[in-house]
């Protein structure tokens, strides 16, 4: 199996995908240089595969921290409890953190290892879709605030990525659609044929063929690191990738981080942007349709829920990190597979966006 | 004045060094690019010196927080409380945040502006004399475990650092003694005629002309800057640099970061370098006493203070940032101004060190 290779110079690194990966004994080993590691997970993760992957590491000494399950965990406070059992059971500059878990266990250990000591090894074993397609390729990390969702983080590249589609099979299946609102967004932002692959294949896709997710995966990981290998630090184009997450994340967080989960608030995002598109004289209104139709056809709602206000939408877009000199910056459409960086869009067309989409 | 350069390509960036800066509102302006700015002080420094460098920013958005004074307060709960006024007022990713203060303020404001939004500008105005020649240089920033120093941060260079000379007037005597143990390190470590410059005008730097400290500030400057530019994140060389710092740290953890000061601290452990470097038959005992002469000149003692034992030297060594693979290194001396790095140095050599040195 050749991996994909995320190309940052000194610190490239490879993607593995594939089914049954976990039981690669080898594999798992590859990437660990010292003699130490920590296996960060979660309490929903560990009974279905931490002895699985510990049992890979028998030789080196193997310390373990499982997180609670959820987003609201993702905070300074169980960050400072990595550090305690890392310094605890003193854990030297060359021990790797090992994440095994969704995008929340992904983010936090990947942040305890870019800054503990200043940066240790980290290798990825995402194991929802979500983080599969998404957080666990690029080397963002973050915690978040109470107002502000991955507001303290830092940029640090894993040393691999390993995804094994198997565990797929037991992820909860409203987490599993949650992950496909990432994958659409790879096709409405950058790939048409892509995105008409989904609107074909979605069924399978849904029934979890195996065939079917290493493809979406792998188109999904390669689109996300040739952004990636082009601009590492978010100075320009890989901003694109926020498609739809601007809207996203203030629905998450009116939500509080428990209502909707990221892949949900996403799609909504996405089909708000796809509108946003339409009404700023980008997007026809036939593919609006078309991401509307896909979007709901995977099972998401596209509406503005009525929880959410068009000021609770501003006031939260105001703190958004991606605002410079004050001014929010859009990714809208010119087309699908034409996702763009749009720093003029009056405040009036998006809150007329905002009304009209109510449920 | 031509400003030295730390050469990091993109990331290069100019060290000012002068007497008065403070007052010079154009250099103060001129690497800020966004719209606002935190300037992060403490309550010692901000009575002095806050409003005449807040008065250079009065057209952008300038907050301040101002914390505790001490070591004690570089924690990752003082660290939240910079985030929660970033996000309060709303500070976007152009934001620039400004450390005027020591080596804490310098420390823990740079790790706030690496990880805040995964990285914004700082602009660094170091203090107090162990500032000026150590922490503002080189892109360092942490926070304290209660278990060991510096063990959470990043590496994150400034956008530039300004050094005003004039504020050292205002400087306790014995923080002023602490920051000369860095000045005298350079010279020990890394240049045979700086060390006996200050071997002959000790007495001048201890009375604070102006002229000898921006000599002294300069030569540290470069030193550090030229180690920096070869080494950014401590994959060799720049461990170099921390000679005399894993004794030191040992005896500022012992004292709990309050009894004894960074540098008073590191002058033990420049001694002890010392000593053991002749131990392993590298240094001349000549230049062991030369070491020990200068630093007693200056006003450092150079024994080890009873408080600590060897035990609890052996115990904090092992938790020490530069093992690897199990070997603890120690920064050695083949003679005055040649530091190296010695991967094997036997446990009974370093404790015999320690028993030797008791006062």
């Amino acid at each position: 199996m050749d991996p994909l290779i995320v190309n940052l110079g000194a610190r490239s690194y490879p993607i593995y995908i594939g089914a049954g990966l976990l039981h690669d004994e080898t594999l798992l080993q590859q990437h660990i240089t010292g003699h130490q590691a920590l296996i960060v997970s979660n309490e929903t993760v560990a009974p279905l595969y931490l002895e699985q992957v510990k049992s890979a590491y028998k030789s080196i000494q193997t310390d373990v921290i499982l997180l609670p399950d959820g987003e609201r965990y993702k905070s300074l406070d169980v960050l400072k409890e990595i550090f305690d059992i890392l310094i605890q059971k003193k854990h030297q500059r060359d021990t790797t953190i090992i994440a095994l878990g969704g995008g929340v266990v992904g983010d936090i250990a990947g942040f305890a290892a870019a800054c503990y000591q200043r940066g240790v090894n980290l290798v990825q074993i995402p194991t929802t879709l979500l983080a599969q397609v998404d957080s666990s390729v690029g080397g963002k990390t973050a915690v978040n605030h109470p107002m502000a969702k991955n507001m303290i983080g830092a940029f640090h590249q894993p040393k691999c990525v390993i995804i094994d589609v198997s565990v797929l099979n037991t992820l909860d299946k409203r987490q599993f659609r949650s992950g496909l609102a990432e994958v659409i967004k790879y096709g409405i932002g950058f790939d048409r044929i892509f995105f008409e692959w989904l609107e074909q294949d979605m069924p399978q896709l849904l029934q979890m063929s195996h065939d079917h997710l290493i493809t979406a995966i792998k188109k999904s990981c390669l689109i996300k690191a040739n952004i990636v290998s082009e601009d590492e630090r978010e100075q320009g184009l890989r901003a694109l990738l926020n498609l739809g997450h601007t809207f996203g994340h203030a629905i998450e967080t009116a939500g509080e981080y428990k209502q909707w989960l990221h892949g949900e608030a996403v799609a909504i995002g996405l089909y708000l942007a796809a509108d946003l598109s339409n009404r700023m004289g980008y997007l026809p209104t036939s593919e609006v349709s078309r991401v509307k139709a896909l979007l709901e056809r995977t099972g998401f709602i596209t509406h503005r829920p009525r929880e959410v206000s068009v000021n609770q939408f501003m006031e939260t877009m105001s703190r958004d990190k991606k605002i410079i000199k004050g001014q929010q910056r859009y990714i809208l459409l010119k087309a699908i597979g034409d996702a763009f960086i749009c720093p003029d869009v009056p405040l009036k067309m998006v809150t007329d966006c905002l009304e009209a989409a109510l449920g």
